[in-house]
Order: structure tokens, then sequence, then C-alpha cells
């Protein structure tokens, strides 16, 4: 499997005409081939166009035959064998266990969204049947499905080359909707994506499908994105990444002719409480847990717990410096790129030129050309509440701890926060009164509330909301991991009194897929 | 009950301080009183303020509370009597039997649900219980319901001043959710709201319920709309009216530093496609159907059937005879407001000017003093597939018949609409092949598609999708009408490993609300 640096358009592998991208590895600054020579606006329309020239052939596969694509895609990237695992390493400096593991979680992702598709719930069948001889008026026969959106826009993320990239949450859900996808893939990781690309294209034609059912552009800076959120034809757009850029697409899809829903997962620093008693039964513990989540991946999660809030006191303080311990004796980790290494240095610079705030540890520092230093500082409740810089993440292994003088400080402090993909609650039996205090706070903050856990670590399953109150996403009514993220991709269509010959297969009376419904608001499985 | 003229906000009553607003009788041109002073932005604050007071008791109220909270103030609305439908009909000029069945609409709405609150499919309930010896990794209890987004935004309609106003379905919804709602009250009904106002206030009384839980705002122009939309307090937004005042409305949410959904119903033409064999069989009772669709409440529906769409030829010649005969004897109505009549008259004006369409026939002419002078007009499909003004609403009982030269052309102007609420298809069963080709375009166009029926009158129930593709909606995946109304104010939060003291009742496991769950994957009744 020779990389070619092309981009691949339907079942076609094109050579670019615009800038060309290298992948760095980030461990040695070294430049890695080929070059990915970036889209041009006509491969965009070219995507756009074949996604939707296959839109509706591929929304109108079976059950089955949707949830085969899904797992054959899955099987082509297994079988990409320890080629895959390699590009990636090195394309961006994580170790092998990490990816693959990601590879685990990609693929059991894929299957869980065959398995998701195969059960229907997906469809919302609503069924309300003639009711001819009602007064004042007769009711005639309602039912609605859910369909897809049309051709879906994706974005890789740069921290999950495999799990939030070409094949990743956002695509799986999108394909098992029955969206076409057009996706950019980050430039960070260009051979990784053309790896899985090949593997989707590869499904795509085992498959049978419209060849447009899948298509991966690259393309540097942000010209070629805008182009694909703008096209006509795109008709929803997942994205994981920046504040800025999130928002920069969400203007663009708004103020398209029909604007469009964008699903940007941006920005959290994800709160943990430290509620008296368990700081004070086990402040040691917790900061050995806390400092391990801290440290993991060198903190590029979404859900790196950036912010620990408690009251202050002889307690906070042995936690502080317990973890301040184990911060100065945090091996550093390369970074993802560059440019991520960069942001993370100007963040933590930030923080430690703010008179308010403490430097309370740096770990080691590194010998790779990218390292992430870790680094704990603290600062006191009231200088958090006035200055809204320090709630700006900072993407890396770096935590800042606002010392509270109450508890009543701890709950200013929590509704002032803004949207976050998680907060977490570290209590014991007799913290349940003031956890019972802050929760109706913290569920209007996050998409996940934890106890005695820690953020990092997102399980894909039915209950998971990775999601949140803005900025953590555009759009807090959905999540972008688990299944019931394919619900971003679908819209309801009530059909009524159509003939049976006209009605679509998933709405005739004798339930032909089996599926549950909601036959005159009653549950039917 | 003596109209005060004054703004409900929590349970006083409060004079406003800006410029007047008289509700005028639509048929006579009289101003009638009392006056409604505007509210101000400190009132909007002050509203605003106490719905976010009020949330946190509210949305935790048990499901039987919040259910018989609803039914209360459908009880309240019945307790004002004939008091409220003389007042309705003075203001709107829509005959009593009309409104008569507007406000069973709306009480039968408050009622469903009542019974959608009671069943709980709204919670959304998902639990993946524990597996601690799964392998590589264990899996911790996770748990998701939904919680109400927050304080709502409802803007009243003028066309439903029952079902679409202050305990419209919007509000229905949004309170079924759990948010407290602040209603913009629509200029031309104040009396009708203030009205319905009172009883919504009393419910909350007679409940103990927050005050905020309700309030009731007038103002003229579009000033305090803004500031309610703008205001921090304020998590979503529901509307119904023009494209240009739900754009606005958007690009407020939008620019707001925390963007927040907007669900605004706005702009449909809704096509009725005449298939051929429908037409020779019996197109002169399809055009007595469409006539009669076409006049009710002088066509001041969203759902007016303002298109129609067939093949050239005698039949089609026969069918616009016939509906033009029909029209040339259709009576004038009031219609609701002088502004609305305005917009109609400017409407008929400018398509009636277009060179490229012909008048079939007006309807009689109106003595009162805002009259609907039906109208029929026809052109053909070259012409509407070239001029965009031609997809534009005319509110009110006129519609154009775009003629095709083949089945060909018919889908090419299928093709070419904007989003809608809804589409028909007359159609017999000769008629299948050529309907199974339109129904892939039409799902994409529209919310409903019906066969054989009308569009005008949209039952509340469960399968209802009174929704579309922008610009009929700012929000085509959701309904304002029917039971998944509630969805649109809801969002997921996930609980990890949260212990039983703290987990939110509704997730307990004995399912102490009884309701349908999600665990691990499989549906449970």
């Amino acid at each position: 499997m020779t990389l070619e640096g092309k981009l691949l358009i339907g079942q076609q592998a094109i050579s670019g005409q615009q800038t060309a991208i290298h992948a760095v590895n980030p461990a040695t600054g070294v430049t890695l081939e080929p070059a990915y020579l970036g889209g041009s606006k006509k491969d965009v329309e070219r995507a756009c166009e074949l996604a939707e020239t296959a839109f509706n052939a591929y929304r109108e596969t079976s059950l089955e035959e949707r949830a085969a694509f899904l797992e054959a895609i899955a099987a082509e990237i297994e079988a990409i064998g320890d080629t895959l695992i390699e590009r990636a390493m090195a394309e961006t400096g994580l170790p092998r266990a990490r990816l693959e593991g990601e590879r685990g979680r990609t693929c059991g992702q894929l299957r869980l969204f065959a398995s998701v598709v195969r059960a229907g719930e997906w469809l919302d069948i609503r069924i309300d049947p003639a009711l001819p001889n009602r007064e004042p008026l007769p009711r005639t026969d309602l039912r609605q499905r859910h369909i897809p959106l049309g051709p879906v826009a994706v974005f890789g993320a740069s921290n999950f080359p495999l799990a939030f990239s070409v094949a990743g949450g956002d695509t799986a859900s999108a394909l098992a909707a029955g969206c076409p996808v057009v996706v950019k893939g980050h430039s960070a990781h260009p051979g990784t994506s053309e790896l899985v690309g090949h593997a989707i294209q590869r499904a795509v034609a085992k498959c049978s499908l419209p060849e447009g059912t899948f298509s991966l552009l690259f393309g540097s800076g942000r010209e070629i994105g805008q182009a694909l959120v703008a096209n006509p034809h795109m008709q929803a757009v997942g994205f994981t990444g920046s504040r800025s850029g999130g928002t920069a697409l969400m203007a663009t899809a708004q103020a398209r002719p029909q604007p469009i829903p964008v699903y940007a997962e941006m920005s959290s620093i994800n709160p943990v409480f430290l509620l008296p008693e368990a700081l004070k039964a086990r402040g040691k513990a917790i900061a050995e847990g806390f400092i391990a989540s801290l440290n993991m991946g060198a903190g590029q999660f979404c859900t790196s717990p950036g912010l620990v809030i408690a009251v202050q006191g002889p307690e906070l303080d042995a936690f502080v410096e317990a973890a301040g311990s184990a911060v100065k004796e945090s091996a550093a980790q390369t970074m993802l790129t560059p440019g991520v290494h960069e942001a993370y240095e100007q963040g933590v610079k930030q923080l430690a030129q703010n008179a308010q705030v403490t430097e309370v540890a740096r770990g080691q520092a590194g010998e790779t050309a990218h390292p992430c230093q870790a680094g704990l500082f603290v600062t006191q409740a009231e200088a958090f509440l006035n200055d809204a810089t320090l709630q700006e993440e900072v993407f890396g292994s770096t935590s800042l701890v606002v010392a509270c003088a109450d508890t009543a400080e701890v709950a200013r402090v929590a509704a002032q926060l803004e949207g976050q993909l998680t907060a977490t609650l570290q209590m014991d039996d007799g913290d349940l009164a003031a956890a019972q205090q802050l929760l109706p706070i913290l569920e209007r903050k996050a998409g996940r509330i934890l106890a005695n856990g820690w953020p990092t670590g997102v399980e894909v399953c039915h209950a998971m909301v990775h999601g949140g109150p803005f900025p953590a996403t555009s759009d807090s009514r959905t999540t972008s991991v688990g299944s019931a993220a394919i619900f971003r991709f679908l819209r309801p269509v009530c059909y009524q009194a159509l003939p049976e010959g006209l009605l679509p297969k998933a709405l005739n009376d004798g339930n032909p897929y089996g599926v549950s419904r909601l036959v005159d608001g009653k549950r039917e499985v």
C-alpha cells in the first residue's frame, strides 16, 4: 500500500493542484512523504455533486445493506494492518498502544452504528391510524419516519487521527443515517487519512454502493473547508476542532441562502469539583487520579480536566502539593503538531504571566521536537470570576486550580462557567447535600456529569452525551459520540394517507423491519 | 373580565410605558379599546429574570404535576367562555365557528401535551449498565435523560389567535418540556392575548408554581422582540410569521455571545401536483376541493395551497376553467389585519403584473374594510423555472398554476422548489409510477406529503410534522405541531456513575415513572 498523495473523489484518486501539504513527524520535526497537493474549488464541487447523485440510492438502502456497509468499512480498516498504525505514529507522535486502542474504538464504533441501523430506533416511526368516525372531523392516516438530511461535510480532527477523522464518529453516524459523506482530511495526518479513505472506497465498491457515497479531500488553510460548507449540496457539517474554526464554519453555514446545521465540538475545560469530605478523606489519591487524567495523551483531549474547583484550606493545600509533585515527575510527551505545541506554549505563558495566577509546578522538559511540558497553576475564585481569559482552553496537560472561600463561592464559580462537555464531582457520602446543590447548575453547563471518575475516556455507547452548551459545542441538543449521534443527520417526514404502494417500506402496516414504533402515542417494541 | 391593557409579568399586571398598541376590527376598521402600552427593555429583563428564577423549580416538577398544570391551563381557557370568542372575533375578523374550533384545538393540544408529559418518551431515558469485568477496560454505569433547555421566548402568530398564540403550540410544548415561557403577544389581538394570559397566570397560581413560569409582553415594532431573543436567560425561540421576521430573529440569536436555537415557521407555498390519471378522471372534483382549501380562512394558513403543478393539455385546461369558475364565485372574506391585507394586495399585484403570468379569475370584491379577493393565475413551467419571484408566498386565497410540457418538466419544477411545509399529490392508481418518481424529490422539499387530500387542516397528533426545509422553517429537524414538538426544547445529559442519592429520579433503577427506556441499546416499554 504505497501512499499516493491524492484526493479520493468517488472511486477515483486524483492529484490536487493547489499548495502541497506535508505531514511532519512531531517527535523529530522530519517532513514525511508524499506531498498532498490541495484540492481546488472544482474538486469540492465534483465531490459534492457525486455525493448528491449518490444520495437517493444510498438513503434507500435497506437497514441490512447499510449495516453491512459499515461493517465492511471496519473490516477494510483492520485489513490495512500495521501500516496504518505505523503511519499514524509517524504523523501524530502518539504511541502504538494508544493508536491500536483507537483503531479498535473506530472499528467498534462502526459496528455499533451497524447495530443501531438494524435496530431502527433512528427511524422514529410514528403511526396515527385513520379515525374515519371521529367527531366533529374524521382523522386521516398519518405516519412519520426520519429520513437523512442529505450529503454531509466532515472535518477530520487532529487529536483522534482514527476515531474522529476520516472514518470516525461523524462519518460513521452520518453514513448510518443514510447521508453520503465528503471528508476534509486533517492536514496533520494525510497519510493516515489516505489509508482509511481507500478502505472506505473499497467498502463502497464491495457493497456496490454509488461511488459518491464517500469522498476525501485535502487542502491547506480554510478555503477548501469554507467552500465545502458553502456548497449547496451539503446539508450538515460535522467538525471537531478549535473554537475559532468551529465558529467560522457556523458563520458560513448560517450565511448560505439555505442555512444548514453545523455540529462543531470546540472548546471545554471540564471542571472538576473536589467536595470537602472527599478532599479530606482521599485528597492524595484524587491528586494522583487527576494528574493521570491530565497527562493522558499529553492532555490533547476535548475532555482533559483543565479546571479544579474546591474550598480553600489545608486539605486543598495538601491536594495541590500532591498534584504538584506528580506534575513535576511527569515526563514530557510529544504533541500532535507544531501548531498544537505552539498554541499550548502560548496558553501556558498567558496563564503564567497572569498576576492573579501562581505556578504550582511544571513537568519535565522534553527532548523531542514538540514536547508537552505539563503545568499546574492556582488562583483565587475572586480572580477567576473577574477574568474571563482564565476560562480559555489550554489544549494540553495544564490545569488551573481555583480556590474558593466557601461552598457558596464554589457555586458562584460553577454558575459563571461557560458551556462544557463534562463536569466532574469528587465526592464522598458526606458530600451528598453539597453535590445536590451543585447538580442543577452543572446540568445546565455540561453534557455529561461524572462522580468519582475522570472525564477523559469517552465510552461509545447508547447513553453517552459528548456535547454540551456553547462553546463546548455549537448545538447542545446533540451528541457526537455514541449511538444518539445519528439523530444529528436526520429529519422527520410525515406521510398523510399515502397508498400502500407509495408508502416507504419502513412504514408499512406489517412493520417489515421489525422496529420499535409509536402507534397512536403508545410505544410498541 | 374587563380588559386592562397591561403586561403580565409573573403574577403581576403592569402598565407599559412605550407606544400604545390598539387592536383594529379588520371588518369595520374600528379601533378597539383598551390601549396596550408597550413594554420597555426593563420589562423584558424583569420577565426573563423571573423565568430564569422559576426554571430550576419548574423543570423538576414531577410528570404528574406538570401534566396537571397543562390541563389547568386548558380548563382556565375554557372557563373564560364566550368573552374570549367575542374578543377574538372582533380582533381578527375570523368567524365564530372557526374560533370555537380553534379554542377546542388549543385546549386539546394542551391536554395532548399533558399525556405526552405523563408518557415520558420525551425523557429519552437510556441506561448502559456498568460492565466491571469487561476487557480490556471495564465500563462504568452511564445513564441519559433529556432536560429542558431553559426559558423560552414565544412569539404569538396573527393567523391563529389561540392555537399559535399565547397558549398555542409553542407555549404548550415548551411548558411540557419544562421550560418557563415569556410570550411576546401579537399586536393584532392583544385583548385575546390578555384573556388567555390571565388564564395561564391563574393556572400557575392554582398549581403553586413559581410565578416566572409564564409572562406576557406587548410591544410594537421589532425592538422588544429582539431584546427578548437577545436576553441571556432565554435559551430557545418559537416563532410563526413572516420570512423577514423569522430570519431577523435567527440573525439575533446567532449573534448572541451564546447562540440559541430559533424555531421559526415562516414561508411555504405548498405545491399540489395533479397527476395525469387523477386529473383526467376527476379534474372537476379536484378543482372544487382545491378552491375550498384555498378559500379556507381566506387562505391565511401556512399550509394554503399556493401552487398547482401539472402537465399541460385539455385536462389541465378543464381543471383551470373549473377552478376559475369556483374562484369567481368565491365571496370575499375579511383578512386578519390591515397589514396582512395590504401585503396580500401587493402580492397579487406583483403576480398580475408579471408578463409571464396570466390571470384566470378573481373572486368577488368585498365590502368589509379589509377583504380578501381570491385569485387564480397560470404560468408556464419555463417561466416559473426562470423567475424566483414566482415562488414567493402570497399570504391569502391566491394560487398559481404551473403548466408543464411533460412529466420530466414536472420533476424539474419540483426539484427547483424551495423548502415547504407540505407537498400534495392528487393521484389515481394509474399514477403510482409517476408518484414514485416524485416522492424522493418531495421528501427533500417538504415536512409532510399528502395523497388525495388538502394541506390545510393540520392534525395535532404524534405523527404530524409541521416543519420542513428552509425557508418553510429555520430548522427542518423539528415540528411545531404535534407531540414531537416537545423535542425542540430539550437536550440530553449523561450521568456517569452517580450515586443513587444524586441521580435524577427518572433514571433510578426501579423506573419510578414507568416510562419507556433504552437499556443497553434494547427498547423496554
